[in-house]
């Protein structure tokens, strides 16, 4: 099983529009926030990881959204593996308020060297780290599913 | 053909993240800004439609991100309907500097009604216009195209 | 002696620019999440507030950037009421990471009906709550210092 | 006279808040975008400054918020050069819709060197383009006035 990563997010007031409402874009903020934890928990943090002299750059992401949070909410941010291959990586999202699911989504990732900006493999320091939270013997990309 | 609109937008400092480049929540809010002009020129400005009751709520969104956008850059961001139902649409994005295409995406919305939140129909006003601007002779939704 | 309430903020990326350093802009955002903090500590939270008719609506804000903020770090910051008035009332703040000061700075606020937007005094529920948080006996405007 | 700077911003809906106004943080960046094309009309453009291994690192701010702008709107936002001396200096910003005044504030700044974050004297680059902007005809704090 995936093991997922958990942070609560108190929402911010600049965080709304005059819908009265979360603006969409702070859900990919928000699920930073909780992909930030997620390298921390897993045994090294994104800090490290660029120090090492990688970029974990974004390729492509998708929003759900199902119900709106609002100022006042705390709402709980997971993060979870859902594969890796040796170039690139996909995490999905949940946000929730108690236990109403607000928003899904998943991220994309591919790996470039900070000197450079040119794209190249998973640092050698996180495969088996990665390999052993995603659950997977070894490299694997998505599953070939309707999306 | 799908009549596009477009807008010019210049990199704001705060926009860019110690990567060195935009983040890519912003692509988000440029979406929002074309997305924003396209109402004004499909006839009916997205304040005109919240002033008549309703809302053009959010439900989805995906974005690829190909190259980045960074400081310094004037990047033109294009917004077309791609299609329309009668309770639903979905707006395409295009974000270019110059020739080279940074970012694409899709937004899609439901109409809601301001008073309660509720689900609603598209607002008579806006049928034709948008039929017109997304060159439709009648409300369809999605391609059943793979993803 | 005025009561301070403090909230913890973990620094995220997308408020971090090209200069590697958290955005000016964003401490503005640390104090309201600080204020919103206080708010309910005071007795009163600030959704409460709005759902009586009211907003705290900004007229001044002034910071004071010391040293800067960091992708990884965790920060404190502190609000605490200066002074009240009977229309106004101003808000201090500082942010530190452990025992480094990062930033000081204040905002002050107007009195708003929400309905209309018109100027108002303090609402009556809040006045013995916010005399006995700012420590003092009666309504008093700032200090005649130099700033 | 100073000579001043204009851009103009169209609101986005993504810097409204639930007050149904433009949250107050994003004056800060309509003035950073003003301070951008004041560098670029000045004679060198930001994105050179930092070429040439110089940040100028803001160290105070201040708004003041009278009118609110709201979506919809377009505002100008104009930026002078205030005062300059070797190591600092100081802009002010007017924000405008048509003759209405929104908000007006200032910004002052330390110049670094990029490599190791140290303060440092102004680019030697920058001395004559800026005296002859703020019409000095040499370095000189801010006047001795009341705030």
């Amino acid at each position: 099983m995936k093991r997922s990563v958990e942070v609560t997010v108190e929402v911010r007031y600049a965080e709304t529009d005059q819908m009265g409402i979360v603006h969409h874009a702070n859900y990919l903020i928000w699920y930073e926030l909780a992909r930030t934890r997620w390298c921390l928990e897993s045994g090294m943090s994104y800090p490290e990881i660029e120090a090492l002299g990688y970029f974990m750059m974004i390729s492509q992401a998708q929003q759900k959204y199902r119900l709106a949070a609002r100022y006042g909410d705390r709402v709980n941010v997971s993060c979870r593996l859902d594969w890796v291959t040796r170039r690139a990586l996909e995490f999905g999202y949940e946000v929730r308020r108690d236990e109403q699911l607000l928003s899904t989504g998943l991220t994309r990732h591919l790996w470039v060297r900070r000197k450079d900006g040119k794209p190249c493999a998973i640092p050698p320091q996180l495969v088996d780290l990665y390999l052993e939270w995603a659950d997977l013997d070894g490299f694997r990309g998505p599953d070939p599913r309707p999306e």
